[in-house]
């Protein structure tokens, strides 16, 4: 079983059936790590002791007869700003390194842990999140498996390539305005952004806390609903996950599309990418025979209350460390977070007001499709350092222009997957498919239909 | 059936049984309004044909054989920030009388007109809700029925002083940091200031969206009872309105107070009173038997956050006015606005967030008791022009600190009923009690068993 190019469901399979031993396959991720991570820079940390402590104690339930649970044995790692006992929660900066070691895991990764998977390390991102390409973490920037030369995207940009590189198959992301669903497909590997609220944000940093959620990337569309199925739920711990019957996404994935009314956004989704971005969309409408395009209103609008909700709450989440810290953090990041803690209160409030209109008239969209197709990004991976560059014919700063896709629907707590689409430029791009609260089984299920046709993530090998 | 003297539940009772006719009883409002509100100042709309016609239905029902419903006959009046058919909706400014006339009333205006309940006007309140004493209405302010050199409290004023009159046994207020409590006591009559989302506010002027509540004022503890049964419920056209099932009070008026612990607050609620305001809580305490004392914690830090959120929203409800007609706001007002639309967000969002850690804080308190007991108001009502004032010994802002005992309660929604207390001082005062959410039942039981024990609200004779 060659891990690189194995997906978890694969693994755990075979090792709850005795095919395989957990201790094997977390030597060879803890090998594959030492020899290719320092070119890529996806971990900054590696948990090679509780790993294979770990990886023991699965290997002696398997042969004692008890069941590991459905990702025994799966390797998988998580973005720096959830808790890993032991380790300071760096999220992406200087400043954090001085924090004590957490106690406990966070939630999410508890839930991991308790299905059976074992977690090898923290994983690079954007400085507390706020950025879709590293370059602002205190750690250096993540490269891209596929070119060295070009950033993973972010911020959950370790994630993303940690998983296209083959080092793990399974990762955790958060994305507050398309932070998991950027690098997914900048780095060409599957992501999914549940709705607000459907998996426990509790151990892990917040950025915006109305506007944060986490959640997997992987390389299969059915390893993205096994890690979904595992870790939503409510819990207490974290005020916004509430209480909703269980909805398991993995036996429905063979259900195919039928009864999926699905379109192709219109307007601002057909504006502002390159060429190659917008005929992902193409390329995934015809695979899937959608010819339904539909228009999402006032995209912008949403674009800049976004931001200002954005802002204003992480200004205010880091409003401590902008009086006593403010030369630690990155100048841009800086500057923004005191935008947002300057922000007037009537900005804020005025921005989640039209949130609370933007969401009942996004509900009348979804009256009318189950799910809708945009691109994730409006271009491939910028070569590190760019801050700006032209995308569908305008020169723009990435920093923000590369969110154009994915920033209204987070804003709305919608549920969406990124799949990647090869070939159609030098770089991977990815589709973006969105849903009604709460229906990530039906995104699952078009990625799944999207995925036997070929928009398949493929590992890149050393 | 003399009107002045008379409860809603007694005129219901005798309009459904035939003994009393409504047309008779608004026409003794209607006159007793003309004779008795040039010195009170209560009404700014008197509805004298709407009001007769409804009353000549309600009679037309009741000779035929149909139950005009459980207010059937009672004349009532609301705060001009309910939409009234067929009037500009005051909201005690200048600026709102150019406003195009309301197509319909408000939700809870219907809910009480649906239940036999005829509307006879629109009463005076502080400008857009901000305040305690109706000074700064454009309308001049409401005089307390006690002693017309003195305020009636605010906002809801007009309510208070129209229901101690006698010109009305109902009136509705809405109650954002104690604006249906404070007038209440004021004018020595009951008020009930419900749990957050209780009662529809769909057709009102908001003041600050996640504060505002609107509840009754009345003579009598069965007559809120009454009322809040008609009124509550959830409203589709109100987000905040949401279901719950039905929790009749006045059913339950009869059980006594068997089995509720009930405490007086400490702390800071036996501090910054006059002697007799403090003294009515001990007088409370002993007609029900009380001796035990528990501390509300941090009653100060939630009263700065109260204001901060009020005034943050205040403001930005009030943004576009604020640019365009600055110069039509009472000055005081137009400053605490301004002040409110120029605070940081992030001033906003720490209050917000103590909000949350408040809640959970007094649900530990609600835990240990039932129902809470302090004073409504730390002095009776101030001579009009009163700007600041020696209260408990100390100079204080009397627009800010009236409203001391009832902000911490509102600021998390908190059910509050006010218990007027007479022959304590020359004028009312009150005793607040309070309990966790939808306890609005407990509340009144234990008010009608002050009101058994002499706790009762005397109408001021002509």
């Amino acid at each position: 079983m060659k891990l690189v190019t194995t997906h978890a469901t694969e693994i755990a399979a075979a090792v709850r059936a005795g095919q395989a031993r957990a201790h094997a396959l977390v030597t060879a991720a803890l090998e594959a790590i030492s020899a290719r991570d320092p070119a890529l820079n996806c971990f900054t940390a590696v948990l090679a002791d509780r790993a294979l402590a770990e990886a023991a104690q699965v290997d002696a339930a398997v042969a004692a007869g008890r069941d590991p649970g459905p990702l025994a044995g799966v390797p998988f790692a998580v973005k720096n700003l959830f808790d890993v006992a032991g380790l300071s929660t760096l999220a992406g900066s200087r400043i954090n390194r001085e924090h004590p070691p957490a106690r406990r895991d966070a939630a999410a990764v508890r839930r991991l842990g308790n299905a059976g998977a074992i977690l090898l390390g923290a994983l690079n991102m954007d400085e507390y999140a706020c950025g879709f390409t590293t370059e602002n973490s205190h750690y250096g920037p993540t490269r891209n498996p596929h070119d060295p030369s070009r950033v993973a995207g972010g911020s959950s940009g370790g994630s993303a390539a940690a998983v296209a590189a083959g080092l793990v198959p399974l990762a955790l992301g958060s994305d507050t305005n398309g932070s998991i669903r950027v690098p997914a497909a900048l780095c060409g590997v599957f992501g999914l952004k549940p709705t607000y609220g459907r998996i426990s944000r509790a151990g892990t940093v917040l950025f915006s806390p109305s506007l944060d959620h986490v959640g997997p990337l992987a390389r299969s569309v059915a390893d993205l609903a096994l890690a979904f199925d595992v870790l939503h739920g409510p819990d207490p711990a974290d005020p916004v996950a509430r209480p909703r019957p269980p909805e398991p996404c993995l036996p429905r994935l063979t259900e195919g599309m039928d009864g999926l009314r699905i379109a192709v956004a219109d307007g601002h989704f057909r504006r502002g990418g390159d060429p190659e971005a917008l005929e992902a969309v193409g390329r995934a409408a015809t695979a899937l025979g959608v010819r339904r395009g539909i228009e999402v209103p006032q995209v912008e609008v949403a674009e800049a209350a976004a931001t200002i909700i954005t802002l204003a709450e992480a200004g205010n989440v880091h409003l401590r460390n902008l009086r006593a810290r403010a030369r630690d953090f990155d100048p841009l990041t800086r500057d923004r977070l005191l935008a947002g803690a300057l922000l007037p209160a009537s900005a804020y409030l005025q921005a989640q007001r039209f949130r609370g209109w933007y969401r009942a008239r996004l509900r009348a969209v979804f009256d009318e499709v189950d799910v809708l197709l945009t691109p994730t990004t409006p271009c491939v991976a910028p070569l590190v350092g760019t801050a700006r560059m032209v995308v569908g014919g305008t020169e723009v700063a990435i920093r923000g222009h590369i969110g154009t896709y994915t920033r209204a629907f987070s804003f709305v707590g919608l549920p969406c997957v990124t799949v990647p689409v090869r070939d159609l430029a030098a770089l991977p791009l990815g589709v973006q498919l969105v849903a009604a609260p709460y229906r990530e089984a039906d995104l699952l299920r078009v990625a799944a239909a999207l995925e036997a046709q070929g928009f398949t993530a493929e590992p890149v090998l050393a």
